[in-house]
Order: structure tokens, then C-alpha cells, then sequence
């Protein structure tokens, strides 16, 4: 197909699940959308090395399923897990919640299968954690965004499935209290921690009194900011007790206000459907835009000012809510303020980016860049580094065959 | 400097500290070497976002200890630590001791400032632990051998200090063994797992008789396989009665055969010692070459019997020794026979690397390509990856100044 497409000069776009948020795999007009839905197979678990080999039609949540049949655990998991399919994972370098302690879908593709442009299947199909023989061309094709090659299969590290989970929501007087929680877990726990997802107030708020609940708010609204803390174990004797004595700890010298721990699955579903459950929580939101951002920790508080004073100049009475992955510099921001056309998304895209540009952070944490944040990759990447990577496109793909248009313009 | 070399058309070479292995720091004939030693400084700790800003001519051992003084762990560790430099520590992707839980050098460089072979100084010294803005061109870098860019500064990720920490030397009867009280020890303390070091029995034989030690082994000789077994926590009550019960269900059913926790700092530096302390116990094989495998942990054993087979036929009487990271499937194994010519080095090579390439592993886990390797990429790396890294390097480096003729020959 590739070197079909490369024959008849046909731009070729993989369209995998199409759970993508930033038109990464819309095809071009009069081009060819490539799906490799049939190419779906779990080719092996291997409980040894622990990895799998997939195909990279496979869903998400079919491989996180067969992983966990096994035992083991494939940790990467964002909402979207039950469309998502592994080449657009791989291809977008997918983050989610748990990369505070496993990383994002960089850190467990060992192996990779792609084809090049000009039709050169590209097979390092590993299980090696370690392998520096020459450059790391898998990093690159990693997060390119189906521009530099198609992934056609790859080989996954699985860790140990843990059996024993704690999840709490916790309130928190302020950004800093959240930090210090969030590396009091980090000490203690030392590499338990999986999940640390901040909410300002308003998130909360409005996410807690969503009518899929029907159930009281884990904590009341009005503390602050609010987290879900998880942690994974293999202990069930020890990692209970430790998780309840950290956040004593936390509650006794007033870092934490207010905590709930999960009783039962049903509870834990509950804290979670806080944080993930967009549907009810933001129904009266529509249309919204949604942010993907990324910058030091320490940087998050000032970020906010900036972007609520850059909002509340450009474009008075939107609605703005910010939560995030916490540990991981990742702040989503949800924009809304009735019908949007182009100009009121360019005023709010110009808003956010350009504070997000004052703070030396990036426009795009775990989504991606795409079409519709490709005119403000200038306010996260310097010119020097665009034309590196425009360098880079034109050396793997000279006809431009791959994807064409995503990340930066033609 | 370096668009000094580019004018004068002279290849340029950053030597770093002097503690590669694979000659990968070696200037060219007529070209200039390039030291780093006085952009030494440590810019900054911060303990909010976790990371430490430091410049390429830093001591890896100097950063340690900083990030120490500020309760932090800088987690990167090998023996050279007092002599590497960050700059060369990225430049070769580094592993060690730890990468079992932390990853390699690679998965600790948030931030990256390099000069490209134009001159162009391209920084992106961000503290993000997401950035999905486009390629990944850091990663190309890492791992390069100084032959795509200068690394001038860096970001890197730190780690909240361990305040416990234990370490247990264990045999085991079987390789099997080994990876099933591995995997257990992964799978209870969840995370806090940081080193498995595999022996096999010679190598054990004759690191724990060195003169250095002057006492009892810490096991007696000829029980199969040895590992060093190390963890790292945050929480005294916890973690070392947790280690002691996975050891102790290890010693119940027969996987463990006998094993010493140590109950001192000075217990403990001599179980690494058997491990690390390369002079004493190997000084009457000198001259040696050491080679630095990967292969999936699966293989390990194949590859050991077929690397005998190999030297019992082409060198007859030759001593080998196996020893590695077991959890990262990477494998060291020492060869030696008297005076070493440079004939008898190319039969050592051929008849290992000839193994490696049978099982799918690569050449080089941890310590580079260099010119020693470079002979035998094509052993590891497929020629579409070669021509691939060579059109990587072409688009970066056209005229070739940067480190020329590492990794692969001009």
C-alpha cells in the first residue's frame, strides 16, 4: 500500500481507531485513509521476558485484557482504551494516568515494526530493554504522528499485574499542599504511587454533581483543589496499611484537609468517574474546547493566572475549568463559552498558547499535534528545532507520502 | 568550536571523561578533540518539579551527590561514576546497576541542549515529563556517540531519595531459578525492585576469592547461579521485613538455595564488591575483553551454550566468564586467553557476536557502537536500519565533522 501510494504520489494517512483529538489522522483531501483494523492479532505473551507481541490494528483494552489474563500488566490506559488501537497509541505516544509511574507508550515499546515511505519494511521486532547499537530511529518514529513511517507491529514490556490497589480523592488548601501530598506519597510509597490527577475547584465541582453520580459528592465542593491518589502493590498486607499511614501523616500536619478512601470497587469507580466521566460532568459545557498541555510543576500556578487574565481580556465570561496530571507536569484545560466559530477558537487557542509559550511549556503534552495545534508549534518548539524536524521529514520521506500536513505544514 | 570545525573542515571529537570502552570518544587523525571538563557546573536542583539542570562536563558522581544533599536521587549509576561526564553519559544512553527500575539515561533527560553539526544551538531545556510537540529529536541524540550533535546541557528527572534500602546476595540452582525469584521479588515489592545481578557460577568463583576481600565468601562456591539482589524504599517498617518474606517464601520452595541479607553498610559493599570490583578478581586473566550483550532474558541460556560452543571451537582453551543485568537481559561475559593479537581478538568477536546474532540480540547494550563494534552492526541491525541511520546522519551532519566514523564507517 505504501509503495502503491508512493507510485501514484497519493499522501497516505493510517487512520487507526479514530479516538485521536487533534486531527491527526484525518486524511488529505484526494488521498488514501489506510485502516489495518484486520491486522489486529496478539501474536504472544511472554511471561519470561515479560512482553507482548501485537499487531497494530489490536485494540487498546483487547491487549490490556489478554495481558492481564496472563498475570502481567500493560500499563499504558487513557479513556479511550476501548477504540484506540496500538499503531495510533505508538504513533501518538499516548500518555494517560499512570505515566507518574510507568511513562508514557515510549517507555514500553521495546520492539518495532514499521514501513518507510519508500516501501522498506523496517522489522527490530525485540524483546531487549537495553540495546544501543547505533541510533534509536524507534524514538523518532515514536510520537511522529504517522509522518515518518506506518507502525505495522511492535513488542510491548508487560510488568507484574498488581493485586493490590488504593485509591483515594483528597482535598488540599492549595496547589503547593497538592505537591507536597503528591511527593510524601512518592517517598513512601517509592514507585507505588500510580496516579496523582489534580482538579481546581471548579473541575470538581461541576464533574461531582454530573447526573450519573446520583450519589453525594465523595468530599464537598469548596476545599480548594482535589486529587484521586492511586497506588498498586503486590502486598496486600503491607500496601493498605502504608497508603492510610501516609495520608494520616498528611491529615494530622494539615496538608491534606479532606480524604475519602475507596471501600469497594463500586467506590473506587466513583472517585475515578470524578476525574474521567466528561460526558454528564460537561454536557452543559458543549461545544468546549479541550487543552493538552504541559510545563514544569512548578510553573502550573502561575500558567493558570495567566491564562484565566489572557481569557478574561480576549473573550469576558468564557468558562474555563483546569485539572491534570499532576506528577507529570500534564494540565488539561476545558474552554466554553457557547457556539464557537473559527475566530472565537482562534482567540481562545492565541490566549492559552501564548501563556503557555511565557512559561517555556508545550502545547501538546499526550495528544498530539495534528492539524489543529500545528499553527502554534512555533510557541513550543524553536525555530531551530522545527527546521530539524522539517529536516528529518524530508531525509525518511522526500515525496511526502507519509501523512502529509500533520505536526507542521507542507 | 563547532562551526570552527565545520569552516576549517576538520572532524570534531567530545572526549568526555575518558571512561567509554567501545573507543567512541577517540578523535580523529588531524581532527580536533573537544573537552568539556570546565562547563562543569550544576545550574540548578529543583525539588518541586524533581529535576537538576546540569552542564555536559559535570562529573556524573559530582550530580549524584548533589542531588543527595537535597534528598534526591539522581538514580543513573555505574562504576565509572567518578569519571563520566553528564554530556558522555547521554551521548552513550548509559544503563548500569539500575535500569531495572529507573531506566537507562535515556529515561532520565527531561531537558536537552545540544550544537548541531551546523553550529546551530538548539535548547529545549524544558522540565516536562510530557511533550508530545512534534519528533522527538532528543532521543535521536541520546544514544548517538556524539555523531548528531554536542550535548551542552541538560534536565534531568529526579527521584525522591530511598531512605531504606535492602541487599541480599542469593544462589540459585538453575537459570530458571534465577528469573522465577526475580519476577516474585517484582511482582511483592511492586516497583522498589532496583537491581538483579546475575553470576554465573565461575565468574562468582573467582570475583569472591580476589584479594581485595580478605573474607569468607559471602556463599560458598559451586551452588549454580549467584544474584545480587537489591532494593530501595521509603519506609523502614515496611521494607525489610516485605524482603525478607519474599526471600524467605524463595528459600520455602526451593527456588532460593541460599542467600545473605546484608546487615551492615560494610555487608553490603561486599556483596557488590563480588559483583563490581573488577580488578582484584579478574587481574590474572588480563588481557581480557569484556562484551556488552542484550538478548531477551528468554534466550540467555541458548546464547550461553552456543557462545561456549562457539570459543571451545575456535579458540580452544580460552576462560569465559557470564555475569549481566538478568532483569534488562543484558549480558557481559569476559573472554580471555594470554596475549591478545589482533587476530585472535577478531575470532573472539566473530564467534560472539555470530551467537548474539542468532538469538535476535544486540552487540551493544549499554556501552556504545564506537569503532570497536562497528565492524559487527550488521550482526544486530537489519542494513534498512543501517541505511536508515546513515540518511539520519547525512541530514544532520552532511560534511561529516561530528565524531566522524563511530558507530559506522564513513
Amino acid at each position: 500500500m505504501v509503495k502503491a501510494a508512493a507510485a501514484a504520489g497519493l499522501p497516505l494517512t493510517v487512520i487507526g481507531g479514530q479516538s485521536g483529538t487533534v486531527g491527526g489522522a484525518v486524511p488529505s483531501d484526494g488521498g488514501i485513509a489506510l485502516s489495518l483494523e484486520r491486522m489486529s492479532r496478539i501474536l504472544e505473551v511472554d511471561r519470561l521476558s515479560m512482553t507482548m507481541t501485537v499487531e497494530a490494528g489490536c485494540i487498546l483494552q483487547a491487549a490490556q485484557e489478554t495481558a492481564e489474563a496472563q498475570k502481567t500488566l500493560l500499563p499504558i490506559d487513557f479513556g479511550a482504551r476501548g477504540t484506540a488501537m496500538i499503531g495510533g497509541v505508538i504513533g501518538s505516544n499516548a500518555g494517560g494516568n499512570r505515566v507518574l509511574r510507568w511513562g508514557m507508550m515510549r517507555d514500553m515499546v521495546l520492539g518495532l515494526e514499521v514501513v518507510l515511505a519508500d516501501g522498506t519494511i523496517l522489522s527490530s521486532m525485540t524483546k531487549m530493554l537495553k540495546d544501543n547499537a547505533g541510533y534509536a530511529w524507534k524514538h523518532l518514529v515514536i510520537g511522529s504522528e504517522g509522518t515518518l513511517g506506518v507502525v505495522t507491529r511492535a513488542v510491548l514490556r508487560l510488568r507484574p499485574l498488581p493485586t493490590s490497589r488504593q485509591t483515594a480523592m483528597i482535598a488540599v488548601p492549595s496547589f503547593g499542599a497538592a505537591i507536597t501530598a503528591m511527593r510524601q506519597f512518592e517517598v513512601t510509597l517509592s514507585g507505588r504511587l500510580s496516579s496523582f490527577e489534580i482538579m481546581w475547584n471548579d473541575f470538581y465541582d461541576r464533574m461531582s454533581g454530573g447526573l450519573v453520580h446520583r450519589q453525594p459528592r465523595p468530599l464537598p465542593t469548596g476545599l480548594g483543589y482535589y486529587a484521586v491518589v492511586e497506588a498498586m502493590g503486590g502486598d496486600e498486607e503491607c500496601d493498605a496499611a502504608q497508603f492510610e499511614r501516609v495520608l494520616g501523616t498528611l491529615i494530622e500536619n494539615n496538608t491534606v484537609t479532606d480524604a475519602v478512601i475507596a471501600q469497594s470497587e463500586q467506590q473506587r469507580q466513583q472517585i475515578w468517574a470524578v476525574r474521567e466521566d466528561m460526558n454528564p460532568g460537561l454536557a452543559d459545557m458543549r461545544p468546549l474546547i479541550a487543552y493538552d498541555l504541559a510545563m514544569a510543576i512548578v510553573d502550573m500556578p502561575v500558567f493558570v493566572d495567566r491564562a484565566r487574565a489572557a481569557m478574561a481580556a480576549a473573550c469576558p465570561g468564557a468558562t474555563m475549568l483546569f485539572y491534570g496530571h499532576a506528577g507529570d507536569g500534564n494540565l488539561h484545560v476545558i474552554v466554553s463559552r457557547g457556539e464557537l466559530s473559527d475566530e472565537t477558537r482562534l482567540i481562545f487557542d492565541t490566549a492559552i498558547y501564548e501563556a503557555v509559550r511565557t512559561v517555556g511549556g508545550s502545547i501538546a503534552a499526550e495528544h498530539g499535534v495534528g492539524i489543529s495545534r500545528r499553527a502554534f508549534l512555533g510557541h513550543t518548539r524553536s525555530a531551530g528545532e522545527v527546521a530539524l524536524m522539517r529536516a528529518l521529514k524530508a531525509a525518511m520521506d522526500p515525496a511526502a507520502t507519509l501523512n502529509p500536513g500533520k505536526i507542521f505544514a507542507l
